[in-house]
């Protein structure tokens, strides 16, 4: 692969200075070199803000999801380029597959997201409406806006692609551009992965930089409209994070930090029960899928107490099945860790552990290959530890091998196992495998404010379980104490950590031209033709029509009731209807007030208005006596464009009385044509 | 008031060792003594979360908001005794009435978001399932619940109850428990509104603990459950942040800083637009309330450059107006600042901005005073300074002086405006005097990511504003960089921060128990008795019923066409519906279905259930045409008891044709007898 190069104000550049040599996980020979010396770390910053970030923000949300969309198959389209080179960091194909297609439908979860849940403009809308004064003319609103500064992301060696992208896929979504600077044993994938983004020519300039090497003073030129979203280790993230600029300056700072995860087998478990074999399975896999190197990885195996010669006895038995080898080698299962210094390491804590937990499967110096040439390679066995007694021993529940490495403890009762699952102090995972939702429930209570994630997997669950290592875009994650208190993913939820929130304050009227929507109490524009016949780009929010007054008979309601059925007693037994406090007398039925107010507005020949296709926020607020009469004002509310010939209008609806006091009201959503 | 105490482990505590005077900002007299020596930093941290946390997590969010209901009650029923104490420190009645009852209704406005829009459970969930499998046997659901550590509260010394109820509000309310650091300077009047609010008996033990003096080791004791909210200055914020435990442990840390907030007078203002007058009004006026001392106060003043000679007059003169003094006099509008040596403080930081800004009013060494005895008080004059190219200069962008201190300066354009205003990196709030929509867009576009809060006051609001200076319960309060990163209010939001969001995965009938709703997928109960023959105590989620299935005839379309007046083309005209993409043909009107599907499953005879008062996220999903047939599903979801007698019940409906294709969903809100 030769020379890394970086990614620094729209060139990419090679190395200007000394550069540090990278080798293959599996023979040990050099693959790459890189260094960062020469880059100007604040021109860089600077240019993310002053270029990048005015790009992006020109776009709306979903101009950058459909960019998203192209860049995920850019990705998919050469693959194979990526696959290639990642044989060197030691993993199995099904690995990267994780890795690179995983990073991809990344890309893609977020710009399906993007173009579902946020509107077709640039500003997000946060909550309702706060009503601030009696008269309703000062309202306050909550929006989010894009960050003005740049999203610096420094990655973990583990998912050189999904790591970048499922950082990339938010921040650019929100509008904000980044400087990624990977860890340097697999900088050459993402550096691949920058450049297949960057030679589609769809990122606006500035959109994109990237570091290959170390990040020099990068840091010292952050400020408030920054953010630092880091993965790795915890001793890493203790020093970003007290990097005096940051609690200077309020950098934003996120941290997904690697952490004592737990998998639990539930006590309602035997031997026999198809959630033992599926733990079993689960922390075998855990364990051994890019051997170990995982952040979610299982480290900590808890059974009851009576299980747990069976569980030790099972685990080993399908860990000694585990082929281990040259990735690129037929039926090899597990690949080497990432590099030697990284196998030192895994050897180091292992033996730490292993004072207090006594290996139980596994030797860290011997291990069976498959393959040639490998005796350089940093591979290892698959290490089981058991502790007997896990409240006597700190380093199981503090030290983290970040290889093939867990250890099997047992727990005496429910509250036992709780307790010592919250003894990891944070973590990014805990999984439980019980049938039996009791449990489940007391876990949640009393053990989620540890963790990120919680899953619980059993029979009906499993064939479909993407299982406890793996993040998914659409959930969150991050854990907090020892995981780092941070936050990723989760659909629109890891945008908003680009995004600054910000209360709004003032007249209905000023607000609603600010976000671009009708909100509460904004004046309205009676228009002169009927709302329906108005083409999507013709509606702007506040334009108005109210419909004539219908009374609604008794014979209307008889008639009513009659013909679809609903002969409740608030509509058609007098005596049982004055006994209500509600009713206080027969009243129009919900649904002949929503249909009459329809009759009552609708346009009936063909036009721009495709369909109503849904209604929102329906409260009946008081009912409608025989003999009153009803009248509907409809408002445009919001408005966004779904495809290039068609858009969704959101209509509020007040229903009144004769003496205007509010009957119902509703948001009403049709499709329109452009 | 003698010496002030702290509440330890549930003890009134006074202090063990060396003390600390206090002293009047009025006169100077020594009015109280205080010091934390002595206190169990660790054993009070670990009496909140073996005790005060599982007290608190016990209750569901409703237990918990009418207990802060009752706690607002009463503090405002001894409300005389906190003015009282206040004097001393020299603000004003109206000053005075922010802090106390603003206090109150911050507890009042939680009460009442919490009961509203929380469940009366103990698990917050939040957003939608995330189907994760092809069948559905596998989803996500993210839920918040309460950190099982402990919240502490490091509070500022210029609003000693509001300043501590804000915090408390919602740290309760999500279910953790608290220990306070009220500021010394006016910790006498912190401990006496705890004191009212540990003897009414409504706080469970250990859910408070206060700290009058010095927080010694306490920050040593906590651990990634905890959160540390600190409101104060950024240099005590930077310590705090940088505390080796708090990157350590990853303690939840959120900083609201005082900030160089401007206040900027549009653009399209003229000298007689009731904007100018509005503006000059609102600089006044954040100048001397609190003789300045607020985090929100304007610091900086800018104005159109032709304007500027005018606003420097309008404003002088109006400040001239000011009565200084002993707020017990009357006529007095602005008292003194906390204490002398927040009055050096304030005229070392005048000196400096005076050196780039000269000083165009007032006099920090000499002010005229109403009343007796105020030789030792803490004194000073309102001090506006003018900046005429504010581009020239630092400091009155970063230096800021904590009292009746405000800088006036000019822009060229609203692009100039938008810079300067983003010059003070970060702030907690920004107004503009604007009648001009356009202008607040660009401004909200240009400028919303700085700041937490901005506020467009005009002609329209100015009546019911609340102003520039007052965060509100409801919306927001804090800012991005200067301002501390941190984000305090805004109603629920806040409720968040004190609680951990985890997602859950797992079969959707293992995620429903947990949770307590039926979530999309879970097994239903086909019950012997109509759902709405049941009690709300009697149902559970997951209770169903199916109905029978009903032909819908072009005869029912027509009629109903007739009857409501909806003539829309795809029910009534066959050529022009076969034309469309979305129809094909006549088709049934949406509000037929829901009619229909009323008729088919409502129990005409009185019952549990009071009333169907609203309906939810309703989609028509696939046209129903005459001849076909529907029948409808009818689930319990979730139920929220809302008072002693009744609650809401959520029903999932789900109208499918005779395939059993969705036809419609949506949810059904009904009001149930307990």
């Amino acid at each position: 692969m030769g020379v890394v190069q970086s990614f620094a104000e729209g060139h990419w550049v090679s190395p200007r200075g000394a550069t540090e040599p990278v080798r293959s996980a599996l023979t040990g020979e050099v693959v790459a070199e890189m260094g960062s010396e020469g880059l100007d770390f604040g021109a860089m910053a600077d240019h993310a803000r002053r270029i990048g970030g005015p790009n992006l923000r020109r776009m709306t949300f979903h101009e950058r999801a459909l960019m998203l969309k192209a860049l995920g198959q850019a990705v998919m389209a050469r693959k194979e380029e990526l696959y290639e080179l990642a044989w060197a960091t030691g993993a199995t194909r099904a690995d990267n597959w994780i890795d690179i297609e995983g990073g991809a439908g990344t890309l893609f979860s977020f710009s399906s997201k993007g173009r579902r849940e946020l509107p077709n403009s640039q500003i997000l809308i946060d909550g309702d409406t706060e009503i601030l004064g009696k008269t309703g003319s000062f309202v306050g609103q909550h929006v989010y806006t894009p960050l003005q500064g740049v999203a610096v992301h420094i990655n973990a060696f583990n998912f050189p692609v999904w790591g970048m992208l499922e950082k990339l896929a938010p921040t650019w979504l929100a509008g904000m551009p980044a400087i990624v600077k990977p860890a340097q044993q697999t900088a050459y994938v993402a550096e691949a992965c920058v450049r297949i983004m960057v030679e589609t020519g769809l990122l606006p300039e500035g959109a994109i930089q990237l570091v290959s090497g170390k990040a020099g003073d990068l840091l010292d030129h952050l400020t408030g409209q920054d953010v630092i979203a880091f993965t790795g280790s915890a001793r890493t993230a203790e020093l970003l994070q007290r990097h005096p600029v940051v609690a200077r300056e309020a950098v934003r700072f996120t941290a997904e930090r690697d952490s004592l995860n737990a998998s639990i087998l539930g006590p309602d478990a035997t031997p026999d029960s198809p959630e033992f074999a599926l733990f079993v399975k689960e922390v075998a896999k855990e364990m051994t899928v890019k051997a170990g190197q995982k952040c979610t990885a299982i480290r900590r195996a808890l059974v009851p107490a009576p299980l747990i010669d069976a569980a030790q006895q099972a685990l080993s038995a399908r860990l000694a099945k585990t082929v281990i080898g040259d990735p690129r080698v037929e039926g090899v299962r597990m690949g080497a860790l990432v590099g030697r210094a990284q196998l030192d390491d895994v050897r180091v804590k292992v033996a730490e552990l292993a004072r207090q937990a006594p290996i139980v499967f596994g030797d860290p110096e011997h291990v069976e290959l498959v393959g040639e040439g490998l005796e350089k390679g940093a591979f290892i066995s698959p290490i089981l530890m058991r502790a007997d007694d896990p409240w006597a021993t700190d380093a199981i529940h503090e030290v983290e091998a970040f290889g093939p490495v867990s250890t099997l403890m047992p727990y005496r009762d429910l509250d036992d196992a709780v307790a010592l699952a919250n003894r990891g102090k944070g973590s990014l995972v805990v999984s439980a495998f019980t049938h039996d939702p009791d449990v489940a429930r007391e876990f949640v209570l009393g053990s989620a404010s540890f963790h990120g994630r919680m899953a619980f997997i059993d029979r009906d669950c499993a064939a479909e379980s993407t299982g406890h290592g793996s993040p998914l875009p659409v959930l969150t994650h991050g854990g907090p104490g020892r995981a780092g208190g941070g936050e990723e993913l989760g659909g629109i939820r890891a945008v908003k950590h680009f995004m600054q929130r910000t209360a709004l304050q003032g007249s209905p009227a000023m607000l609603s031209k600010v976000v671009g929507q009708q909100l509460a109490g904004a004046p309205i524009v009676e228009g002169d033709r009927h709302p329906f016949r108005l083409r999507f780009g013709e509606l702007e929010p506040g334009y108005s029509v109210s419909t004539k007054a219908r009374t609604v008979t008794l014979e209307d309601i008889e008639h009513f009731a009659d013909f679809t059925g609903d002969t409740f007693y608030a509509h058609m037994d007098e005596e049982a209807a004055k006994a209500s406090p509600i009713f206080g007398g027969r009243v129009a039925h919900g649904y002949l007030i929503l249909s009459f107010a329809a009759g009552l507005f609708v346009d009936p020949a063909p036009g721009p208005v495709l369909a109503n296709y849904g209604l929102e926020g329906l409260r009946f607020v008081k009912p409608l006596k025989p003999g009153e009469s009803m009248k509907a004002v409809l408002t445009a509310k919001s408005k966004t464009l779904k495809t290039p010939e068609m858009g969704e209008v959101r209509w509020n609806v007040r229903v009144t009385n004769q003496d205007d006091e509010l009957v119902a009201t509703y948001d009403l959503l049709t499709m329109n044509a452009v």
